[in-house]
């Protein structure tokens, strides 16, 4: 009998019998998030560009688009290809990229699919443009401005303009509007400092805006936000367009934040350990360590725990649990499910993630970009 | 045409041309690493079982094998079944387990390979047995002791007597000897404290070994060891075998380790990057984030670097460079070599591994084993 790789679960199984560790999907909670931030979108008048990098899965982005959304947004240009493969034909890739076989990439996408793509150097528009004529295909293009995140985005009006020249410059190309994402507000806890974070970025991106009008430049669609602005970025007016990832999941991180608007986002993404040593008093060794969940954001706490229960350090491929009192019995064998920090390096590292409903395995989804960030 | 993932290299290309963030294998540094190890397990008159938790690749273990390594170890169960596929034959799971699912995958893999595991509880003992003899499968076993890592393992002589008699009990089982590994010590970085706690480890093995013998019970394999005490496990003549895995890589932080002996293993491990954003002053921004460079053990650093730059920050797909001088003229485009602090969770990332010597692709190796943590 020939071997395979084995499976993480099977279909119509109790989730207690999947292959720890595993990436797990509460699909009620999955299903409430989707369409709580379509509906958002839906009434604020803008459109919801979902971003996949938080999930790298086709079988998502459809659930996505199922609800309302216009397309998808990747972050990395190899990221896309999975989405493109599989038929999804509105790719924005919001994020810069240079050289030879990056741009190789780009005309071979756009051959494919109606791409756009962020630029923020007149080099990148250059052979962007150069290569997309010689290859005949056509390219929409947003120049990313920088409303404080200070990452990458022009920094001033002139800069800006200087983008627009060349892209009008090139017959390959087409000036789409701009792109304005700020990272760091995403993550400030106090929710009215969030808004109040999120009203000043969208002040810097009407400067610009305002700058291109003056000049006659009219910018067909404004992106940007994320899932912690998305409610805001809708009430400020200056986006056309929300980029939210891991409103999906709501991830340790995002859930430790304050939400007091009328969205109220589930938690829906776990991660099945084993309790598989319990040799120490007070300690309990379970089969999830860093190879299972991203500690970038922290190390993961632990859901619906009631042993005092705490994740407390991740070696490769073990979690170190320590427990409120030093008797372990009963532990050995014990699933513990863990809420991790960070959504999108943890899915990153699994082939697949397991939905289910109430106790049943309801449906298996490949990360089909996992690993793909070139 | 239809649309397929891109690549990463091909073989006989310029290493400039990879499409980054790449993995890449300096192979004459990588050859000096298993020759060197090899050497030293051969005149120590150990063997050496290379831990392929570091690199996951069966191209790897292969070229381990063939320098004369025994056989490999594997940290968890589903991790060992592309080895196996591949036609490895002789495996030995330096971990535990619990549960029906991972029992199913124990007896699987024991109908293709000569297969070891670890215990350190009766009721895995008990739970291999049975599931063994139901499926006429043979397994060997070896209970591990705890020797100061306070993570798995027993942690006194009546509760490795209650394993091995545990194991005699178990006709499909064999007591094969014990497993004695101190994760710990392998990160002190002086040389001569590393060298005096694999000499209190060993004495702690010994121990162990010494209270069966006195009641009859021979180990035929004293296993363990890894890269950062496997010059002092050799010396304390303690161990039958080690189990050292980053020597092929020596990521940041092995190399930063004091290292006095003979053994003079080298950086063969690095990421290519690529700056794709030149923005703001005094900062460059890369394409290599926490998806494709782990950061538990600190940031990557940056290889041969004549700039003063330095890696201060990873965001999902963006590393964050800070330059000593505020002008970034000349830096767009610039490919930028990185050291990963941790080469285990970081190999974990990658799809396959690039190859180099000089500055030519000359392989490409799969990361058979990615995300194999079951």
């Amino acid at each position: 009998m020939l071997l395979e790789l084995p499976t993480v679960a099977r279909v119509g199984d109790s989730i207690d019998r999947v292959n720890t560790p595993a990436l797990l999907l509460d699909l009620d909670a999955f299903d409430t998030n989707i369409h709580q931030m379509a509906k958002l979108a839906r009434h604020g008048g803008v459109a919801l560009r979902p971003h996949v990098k938080a999930h790298k899965s086709v079988a998502i982005a459809n659930a996505q688009l199922a609800a309302g959304a216009v397309g998808i947004c990747c972050q990395k240009l190899s990221e896309a290809y999975p989405f493109a493969i599989a038929g999804i034909r509105n790719i924005h890739i919001s994020n810069q990229f240079v050289g030879t076989r990056k741009i190789e990439m780009v005309t071979e996408l756009a051959r494919h699919v109606d791409l756009s793509v962020c630029v923020d150097h007149p080099a990148q528009v250059n052979a962007l443009g150069e290569v997309a004529r010689q290859h005949d295909v056509r390219i929409s293009v947003l120049p990313e401005v920088d409303v404080g995140h200070g990452r990458c985005g022009v920094t001033d009006v002139d800069a800006l303009l200087g983008l627009v020249d060349g892209i009008a410059q090139q017959d390959a190309l087409r000036f789409a509007g701009l792109q304005a994402y700020h990272g760091g507000i995403q993550h400030i806890p106090d929710w009215q400092k969030r808004r109040k974070a999120a009203l000043i970025s969208a002040d810097e991106t009407a400067k610009y805006l305002q700058a291109l009008e003056a000049r006659g430049i009219h910018c067909g669609i404004v992106t940007g936000g994320g899932t912690g602005t998305a409610e805001f970025d809708i009430e400020n007016g200056v986006l056309t367009e929300i980029q939210p990832g891991s409103y999906v999941f709501m991830d340790g991180h995002y859930a430790s934040l304050g939400w007091e608007g009328e969205q109220q986002l589930q938690r829906s993404l776990l991660i099945a350990s084993t309790i598989m040593s319990v040799g120490h008093p007070g300690k309990a060794i379970c089969d999830a360590g860093l190879k299972s969940v991203a500690v970038d954001s922290g190390m993961p706490s632990v859901h619906h725990d009631t042993r005092g229960l705490r994740y407390v350090a991740a070696n490769d491929e073990h979690g170190i649990l320590e427990i409120a009192a030093d008797d372990t019995s009963g532990m050995l064998g014990r699933t513990v499910l863990l809420v991790p920090g960070h959504c999108d390096p943890t899915v990153n590292l699994y082939r697949q993630i397991v939905g289910f409903r109430g106790t049943r395995v309801e449906c298996l989804w490949d990360i089909d970009a996992r690993g793909l960030s070139q």
